[in-house]
């Protein structure tokens, strides 16, 4: 499914990455987008790229409903502007030196670079959006596909919000972090889907299957982001399987850890968690603890709940058979994949 | 005209701010539109509060043309919001610790919390615009409207990127001074009156006056603001008259002073705009060079030819006789202001 829709996707984005007038944005863009090195020079090997799960998801879910995929190409393209513009603004947020093994924007051409970079792909992505109502998308739908993005865009920063808000806290519940990794990464998935289905078809309810589809493959997906996160591969990842431990950071893994411990594991973890640097035995004790807890096993069964709820989600919808194959396919590489 | 659209501007305004959901980022976007002290206490005076220039073009434009001003609202609300979001964002970018003789957002709550409420702002801007399509708004106006905007909002960065490469220069042409301030400044400006027109009529012609109106509106203020920047009264602008200069901003007088200077004056430009860090006796060097070269009564005569042209791009228009007053006194105060 990713193959089908790459070339599409990748159409869409290059009519909007290189912008004329961005002068020298445009590399710090391209760059990370992972088209260029850092001098602009086309990348010899793609594989810097990210995945391209939104737009792949708008697509599919615009195909799903028998959809004019050419109508969907700039949404597509909007959505995965929107989410890099994201990541480029995180990386600055975090303080974060490398993404996708490679170092990040800010750490190359400095902040207020970087801030600048991520203000244009962000207005450049609302910009994609609105060339929809060129390509025969009617200015309802796209006035309607615009809010259903910008409303998702601003779920995903109170997401941000409520993440931060939980570094200070070492009390959180499972519900909570549910209720914030649905707006953090959550928003922007079922986005990708409710578009591409608002798109093909006019009836409410079956936008809004898709919808919750979206939704608990948003959830499915960032729980099993969470576990790699700790137990990944970290060559597969292209993240450092230490650093969300190191970093103290509140995913999955930590929230259940310092919920269920108790006794002598509780007073460590408070201790750990209370520290402003970890030693390597701190992170030792950390993924200790969080495997005598059953944290993996826990993780791994809440990923494929989400992933029956999102197969049953479109249960009620009339879709062809191919459909229904691919969004197996899609849930079950989305709930066991390895990177 | 100011007074006359206050309260409904304001009403848009606290349409989106502050937004549920958005916790505790609510209180900063609050206290950067002048609207609450750091706590969110409602300020006692809104002395702090901006000049709102923009929307009450917007809703100027809409009402000279006879417009429902309900409808112009949201997207008058939508442009002092995407303004202000770049005010915050500028403020991380320059590191500067004050605006409006207040602490700005980053230097209360850290960047990582204003960039995100920056970010918010700008999202909060882009909804404001398309809740247009429930004030009536056809949603082809509401696209098109969309598209202004965000065509606008991007040629502003570009105006960014323009500037931040005039820091590393010392021959910057009036030519590209104008260019950089037509897209930094002016394009938002634009924007403003040309949304306005656009919500109020149907004819190409009519807005495109408009929107040149708004061009040569927009680059009278900005060379009047940069006049004030270095000759302004500190207390009436609430800026440090010296800190253009100080801080080697490449502002008018700075780009005609080092365009025009010959000899030992020249000299001593350039070695001053080389230093890292400027002495009161440099500040006072450049500054008398400037004086001895007419600067500030080359930066006049500029306001004031496009002040004029300002007020020639609406000859053509059919417009009441009160529009025509009210074009005048608005294009006199921008020229003019002390503040």
């Amino acid at each position: 499914m990713f193959a089908r829709y790459k070339d599409l996707v990748e159409e869409g984005l290059a009519g909007m990455v290189p912008f004329p007038g961005l002068a020298d944005l445009n590399i710090p863009m391209q760059y990370h987008l992972g088209w260029t090195d850092r001098d602009g020079n086309r990348a010899a090997t793609p594989a810097s790229q990210g995945k391209a799960l939104r737009p792949t998801l708008c697509m599919f879910a615009c195909e799903a409903l028998g959809g004019d995929l050419g109508q969907a190409v700039s949404a597509a393209a909007a959505i995965e502007l929107i989410h890099n513009f994201s990541l480029i603004h995180d990386d600055i947020q975090d303080q974060d030196a490398e993404r996708r093994h490679q170092p990040t924007v800010w750490s190359i051409w400095g902040q207020p670079k970087a801030l600048v970079a991520g203000d244009s792909m962000q207005c450049l992505g609302d910009l994609s959006v609105l060339r929809g109502a060129q390509l025969g998308v009617s200015p309802a739908t796209a006035v309607r596909v615009s809010r259903i993005l910008t409303e998702g865009y601003l779920e995903m920063i109170e997401g941000q919000c409520l993440d931060l808000g939980f570094e200070a806290r070492t009390t959180i519940t499972t519900d909570e972090y549910l209720h914030m990794i649905a707006c953090k990464t959550g928003a922007l998935i079922r986005c990708s889907v409710e578009i591409g289905a608002a798109l093909a078809n006019d009836d409410p309810e079956v936008t809004s299957a898709f919808a919750s589809f979206g939704n608990y493959l948003g959830r499915a997906f960032q729980i099993r982001d969470d576990y790699l996160g700790v137990w990944g591969d970290e060559v597969a990842t292209g993240k450092s399987t230490e650093s969300d431990i190191r970093r103290r950071k509140k995913s999955f893994p930590a929230v259940f850890a310092l919920d269920r411990a108790s006794g002598g594991a509780r007073q460590d973890l408070h201790r750990i968690y209370a520290q402003e640097e970890l030693s390597d035995s701190d992170v030792e004790r950390v993924m200790t603890i969080m495997d005598e807890l059953g944290a993996p096993q826990y993780a791994n069964r809440l990923t494929s709940e989400s992933a029956e709820q999102a197969t049953l989600a479109l249960a009620a919808v009339d879709l062809p058979g191919w459909v229904r194959d691919e969004v197996d396919q899609l849930v079950d590489f989305l709930a066991r994949r390895e990177f």
